[in-house]
């Protein structure tokens, strides 16, 4: 399905980044849900670069609902959200160098040079843009049914946020709270270190990846799929379509490897008459199916591949070496703007699999 | 689509550990592609426990083909595989107990009573030697086409296999057919020091996680989408099926977190006419698409949640808290087991996205 | 997805006529279905041939279920059921000889020659036993929601039966009764005239054709999607999967050439508090979304295409023109034991549309 | 999947009649395919209402490409497409009064109140303005692959037009050309007295329905699958979106219907090497795959159901029976916009199952 994702619940996108839009469209959402804009445009506001550590291009997003919200509610048609590209500066771009770690080459193989090349056309981040847009409406429903989520960073530039697969679930809800409201997603009063961190690698013309984490509290015991629509394979599928995740464990994940059954085994409890664990180390998914616990997973992401240093690369279309000194705008990390992008990624998935669960309806069920 | 997965071609899974037989249905692969049974044997015994390390449940994986191979091709049409299931103890199994990080506890949110509890009922292990089956014809096409790959244990109580990722591409393809000739799939020489790892677990009455690494050499460039079909989120969301695997990782991964662009951007290059990259540490995958070099991920595999030592659990039918002491028939690791599962599930993915890309005959063309 | 149909309930096949048997695997049932072997066993009579108007070709039909019930309720998991293929005379089949209007040339030019070509291989009428299976179960849960549905011959030879379409709600659920409780499917004393009619055209060793309707009644209103799954759009898109069949209308469809929309329009009406139609000329089906009305919808089925008579046809291997004189055991028609086929094929669509808008479990609740 | 169809290429659609914009996402289409906005137009041209016959709202139809088109070439990657929407006069709607036979009822049965009424909303035809837009692209694309397609009204008004099931596949090249080269598509010259019919109809303010046909020429044969995407299921899946159509057959279709399977099966012939048909009963079909011949396919178009007379109907919001008396602008018939929306769609089924034989790069390829 190449630009789209779900069963019940479907995100198609589309666009590039300096063509006249990018955008997306929601469907299968259920009627009835409130859509706050002012909502929509925080989280793109999250998204955009805003400090010394992001690309210096800056795009107001505004962004336009075209179909699907009628009096403020969606109405379980299609929703479709258009946001114009506006600061276009094409001309950093030339055709057939291909920049290292980036999907110039991949996309020339495939599209035999038709793709778009300018600002990495279809393959830009400039497309996750429309991602939050689509996502917030889906997280603002999972609000109102008691589901909420947040992505921050765990670790960067060696420093390193709490770990919320070990975070109590009565105290997960307020750390989710936290995570949203700052501007820098990090729980702990870390942004001072990560943003030196990063402002360093951008003064040594590198750049610097890190680790991102997300929870979701609220997912009742019960949702998901037995092998291949695992809420595990469902996530993955969704966040892997960002390029600069190349990572994504769940609870304990790779540091499993060297650990026994006995020291990662969750053993079940009653609290309050509801089975609960006693530790998170499955990241609340067993057999792929939501166990009631917080789901909390890991994500890789790489560093940006852009940097000001010069690199070893190739014309592709002329077929011989050369050396790239990379022009235009770029993040010295990512870290931080991706993590509403997940989060909204996320989301969709949730009501996907919570629609398939409970029906279309249940999602703006009172 | 819960037990199926794939667009051009899908394969789905059916069947419960002690229920009459286990199987699956692959469609959509070419007609043309000659079936060697004996391969397929020897890919399920692989699997099959066969050491002191794994489960003495052992079932002899007698497999009938009951539709789609005409004359020992490949019909075009769907081919379906049944395995029965002989070797069954049902008596060892308790309804109401969960097993902890098991998917007891799950199915019975998700079925309400009615999923089959005997020997952990669809959500078994079992079923995995359905997919083994399966993809051994995807393997094969595969090799036909010049595309081969391997599954071995990248690391396990404490000893560490070598690392493919930064493997040369030419030797690649050796240590592909290393890995496929030996039963105990490592590239060192470290298979008795691993076993030894293993039976001291169970020795403590414990079980035992680690890390395994597919790679695989011969996709060409071009292959997978951007966004949603990437070639990351397909291989992931596939993997992820398997209840034991907690995190994937492609390339690099979360190795990522600490590094700087200058240090895992892969440089392009020119060897005999081709693009290639420097180092390898995308994976073989940039914006979601194959860019010639090998395909390479690893996946984190949990402790096997089975252990003979007293654990506290529930009975959820009753409501009360429990203290478990496992019977039946459990592997210390499924480590070893779990590699060819991990390589068809892999074959499976590569013949979808190969048939979407080259057309659903490609795969059998000469 | 070739053979598999459906979203949040999905329908697999596979088997070729005279392969060692054929089947099917039903996913994404609800559940807690009571499964009733008798009731499949009887559905398949229904199905398999009987009396005169049929082939003397005959199956015992023994289906095995495989996965998915557990102690005589589904489990919620994939649900596979095999039937053994026994009474199979290959000898009858020469490859290379396309029958006219049969698949054995389109095969050809999509299998390249590796496709099965004994008894029509995967595209035998011989397939449709598993759908009759599979979609049993659907009917039974259908029942215990209070939909029920019936296929009957609606003309034939010359002979018309009642026209459900213009049948009083109220009646209607009688009408369907009488249907499914005799083996020759019509209301009206007509069995002994359409009878003739087939065994006439065997005599003068040709076959017949003729028009089947299925009425639905209990699907209440809200179900189905705008635009690409309607509901018509759905159940057109199974039952075409049935090479017989060659044309599908809803309501009153093709006669509404010729008349007006003051003719056609179906006024509405409050009855008991219930927004009903005065007519039912759209077939329950408005927007492709159900309206509460019982759904009503005919197909043409054709003659089979295997006759006794010389034929012109050609030798695709050789490339030459041939006659044709087919032996093997054939239908003078086939109008009848697609009856059930079509219901099950019903029930399957509707389930996965309930199933989509009321979530997994709705078809079990009770 | 709802408001998407098809698996290699997909389209997805959305917008209602009185929001900003309707608009569609064309996604899967291969790169290098020229688009010719002006073939675009052209066809929007004549879906848009331009005679007496036609509802006199009129819009421009001034679509903009947002994504997916560099430098006039399609990119491989999803093509968006909106139209705006201008001449709205939404107090013509009224909320709760459901116009017989549209919509308005299962639209609230289905989204309790959240849908956009006015000017019927999602379910308006004029959303199949992007259905046109969409399906340009496509129908260029194949006709450089030498496959051209046109629908016709084949019966309106008591008028028949030439029936291209029985046209000799040498002319119907010819007969296409001629139908889309004509504002008003038939092919004998009948335009003015269907025309008479129609206005007939508006004059005593009803409406009127028709039969309409569509021949596709140049398919090779071996496109399609067996069984679940027939290629007859997949075309009827995707022209029942439109909810005006409540009928689709192929070839002979219902007439076969009291026909002797030695009068309608197709002899096979071999005419310059290649295998052909002596008579084309099953449209180009025979076991859901396409045999080389062209498909032919006839589809039911219902009176358009806003008629200017007193309907009975009810206030669904009220639960009360009304008198309805419709304002607004109407076509007294909209087979003749219906047949470029179907040609559109058709194209798009063809270059999905195209694609998925041939590879995404069939249709570019040269």
């Amino acid at each position: 399905m190449k630009n789209t994702i779900g069963n019940s619940v479907t995100l198609t996108l589309f666009g590039e980044s300096h063509g006249p839009a990018i955008g997306a469209v929601l469907d299968g959402i259920a009627p009835g849900i409130k859509v706050d804009e002012g909502f929509i445009a925080a989280q793109l506001a999250r998204r955009r670069p805003c400090s010394p550590t992001d690309t210096p291009r800056v795009e107001k997003d505004e962004f336009s609902i075209l179909s699907g919200v009628y009096e403020g509610f969606t109405t379980g048609q299609p929703l479709a959200i258009v946001i114009p590209n506006e600061n276009v500066r094409s001309t950093d771009y030339e055709k057939g160098i291909a920049r290292p770690s980036h999907a110039d080459f991949t996309a020339h193989a495939k599209f035999h040079g038709f793709e778009d090349p300018r600002g990495g056309g279809h393959f830009s981040g400039r497309v996750t843009a429309a991602i939050v847009a689509a996502g917030a409406i889906c997280r603002q429903a999972l609000e109102a049914k008691g589901i909420s989520l947040a992505t921050h960073i765990l670790s960067c530039a060696g420093v390193r946020d709490e770990d919320l697969a070990g975070c109590d679930p009565d105290e997960l809800g307020g750390k989710i709270s936290t995570v949203n409201a700052k501007s820098f997603p990090v729980i702990l009063d870390i942004e001072a270190e990560v943003s030196a961190g990063i402002l360093k690698a951008r003064e040594q013309q590198d750049s610097i990846g890190g680790t991102i984490q997300t929870a979701v509290c609220g997912v009742p015991a019960g949702v998901g799929e037995p092998w291949f629509d695992s809420l595990e394979g469902m996530i993955a599928h969704a966040v892997f379509a960002i390029g600069g995740i190349k990572g994504v464990e769940f609870g304990k994940g790779f540091a499993m490897d060297g650990l026994r059954g006995s020291q990662v085994n969750d053993s079940l409890r009653i609290r309050d008459g509801k089975v609960v664990t006693a530790t998170n180390n499955n990241g609340g998914i067993n057999g792929g199916i939501s166990n009631g616990m917080p789901i909390v997973f890991n994500m890789a992401v790489k560093p940006t591949p852009s940097i000001a240093r010069t690199q070893q690369s190739v014309d592709f279309l002329q077929g011989k070496e050369v050396e790239l000194n990379l022009k235009g705008r770029h993040d010295p990390a990512i870290i931080r703007r991706i993590c509403p992008v997940v989060s909204s990624l996320t989301a969709v998935v949730l009501c996907d699999a919570l629609a398939l669960r409970y029906g279309t309806d249940w999602l703006a069920a009172r």
